[in-house]
């Protein structure tokens, strides 16, 4: 039996997560789902926005279907998607960038770097150790070069290496890594990289790099694809895995009905590929071409639809295909 | 008397920077010019890139004009740049990015955070300390306050305050800072805001950021004006400024007399600004618009010319204006 948790979280994720968890469902109607509250939402009502409960019920799942969560300026507010990433040590962050011309994943690492938690404040300073183990390195270079393996087998190294010691460190464990997997590589200093990723995103296939190069580099190269807005991700670790649209809560919009689904429904491709289902991911991806092609979108797309709509029209097409 | 340091450094440094050198010495002709000789084909020569008594030779001039210099990958090396902008305490780097619908202005800290030069390695891992200091943000965020001043008078503090405290640390200092200087602001998250830049350049005016974040938002920047090629620098200091293209040496189209002298050009105009001469400034740039509109260009940028004829053609317009 296969159990996937569902964290609809709050603002627009109310609202995107059901009708991805339907086209789940519609595939695999085997699946068992249960809802595991986390949130702000949450946290207004009870002081805590992820209980240990919360962890240990996302623990039992095969995989969790993730919404967004509002992160509160509160001082004494903990990031919710960090506390969960470090709990269930899913340390690859898995970032998709598609679209004409564009076929790049970012394989960003997620546990570690200047996320090490590890800072203090002195009167005159504030320090923040980054921290890049050998561990860390390796196992998100292996799972790098496996993605690269199954797409066109090129990886990139993203780094600061001509500055930063311990990103000599990474890319020379990366380095070592890709040559142990025979994947070809290169390797590329993170802001010229930036750039190139905007100027050249054909050439490029897998891109490997440290925790905040990965979260601002993946930010950049969505503007190819017209930015977050239909992006989804993946945070896998060895035992768990959690699949979430890149876009927040947007609470702006919330409550409206007319919050975009596709980054939810991409997610959940994800999940099924992560599941082994690749075949039902790739009819996943085909329904929503379809979909969009039929000009049945949200506003945020120029279009007139619902959130519902786009996902009855989605559930539609994959049961025509 | 004015004394400008004039270090050509490697690669197209030594054909750029005298063009540079010449339409500064056109419009100020009681500037006094040197050369000091720095890099890697002095590396090659004598072990040593750049001496303490280089280090003297730069602290005695008003400003310096400087090239690109090669960084090899030798591990015995270090870099060149770093080294200079910390001996003179060179501490905001100035990254103008102008073009069709977008005028911003990167103020980027240039001497701690990751830069901090304090890491160890250890068996399985490495680590870099990220120090941010009050002086040290504090005098970043008056520097941007009076650019912005100058400019269109909004300050975008860019930062990763929700994750990293030594980032919160920064953006409050930043806030204060521009609370007392009245200079409207607002803060940004580095990730969203290098996309946004991206995809609304119309918003930004001047954005200050930490060191690292700085060299990735501003090469990403970069794109909006077709790259980095035509793009120049200053490294401002309280006693030095030190101005220079952001492109670097180019070893390989080095030495053929095709390459683009306007990064070079356009960091003499911030040189002459930084000294008061703003009307010398605005001369250039007006020199430099109506020798493009004449098609007078070198082959990057799709023209014929070489970099002596880009840069007679400069002279020329100049003597016009
Ligand atoms: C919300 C924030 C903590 C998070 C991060 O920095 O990882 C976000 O930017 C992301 O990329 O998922
Ligand atoms: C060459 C390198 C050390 C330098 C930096 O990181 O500052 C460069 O990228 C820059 O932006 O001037």
């Amino acid at each position: 039996m296969t159990a996937i948790a569902v964290v609809a979280g709050d603002g627009i994720g109310q609202e995107v997560v059901p009708v991805a968890q339907e086209v789940l469902a519609l595939l695999h109607p085997e699946y068992e789902f249960y809802p595991v509250e986390i949130g702000y939402g949450k946290w207004k009502k009870t002081r805590t926005a992820c209980t240990p409960d919360d962890i240990t019920l996302l623990r039992g799942a095969d995989a969790i279907l993730f919404g967004a969560v509002t992160t509160p300026p509160a001082a004494d507010y903990r990031s919710v998607v960090l506390q969960i990433r470090k709990e269930l040590d899913l340390y690859a962050n898995l970032r998709p960038v598609r679209g004409e011309g564009v076929d790049i994943m970012v394989v960003r690492e997620n546990t570690e770097g200047l996320y090490s938690g590890i800072e203090w404040q002195e009167e005159d300073r504030a320090s923040t150790l980054r921290v890049i183990t050998r561990k860390g390195s390796e196992r998100i270079a292996r799972t790098a070069c496996r993605i690269a393996r199954e797409r066109r087998n090129l990886l990139t190294i993203g780094n600061k290496a001509n500055v930063i010691k311990s990103d000599a460190f990474f890319r020379d464990i990366c380095i070592r890594t890709a040559e142990e997997e025979g994947v070809p590589y290169t390797t590329a200093f993170i802001d010229a990289l930036t750039l190139d990723v905007l100027m050249h995103p054909g050439r490029y296939d897998v891109i490997v790099t440290t925790n905040i190069f990965g979260d601002i580099l993946s930010d950049a190269a969505a503007y190819l694809v017209g930015g977050l807005g239909l992006l989804p991700s993946a945070n896998i670790g060895d035992s768990h895995a959690l699949f979430e649209p890149v876009h927040g809560s947007a609470p702006d919009i919330a409550g409206q009905g007319i919050a975009n689904p596709v980054a939810a429904i991409r997610s959940a491709a994800m999940l099924l590929a992560h599941l082994g289902d690749t075949r039902g991911a790739a009819l996943i991806d085909n329904a929503l071409r379809l979909t969009a092609a039929k000009g049945i979108t949200t506003p945020d797309t120029g279009g007139t639809a619902s959130t519902r709509e786009v996902g009855d029209a989605v559930c539609t097409a994959i049961r025509r295909l």
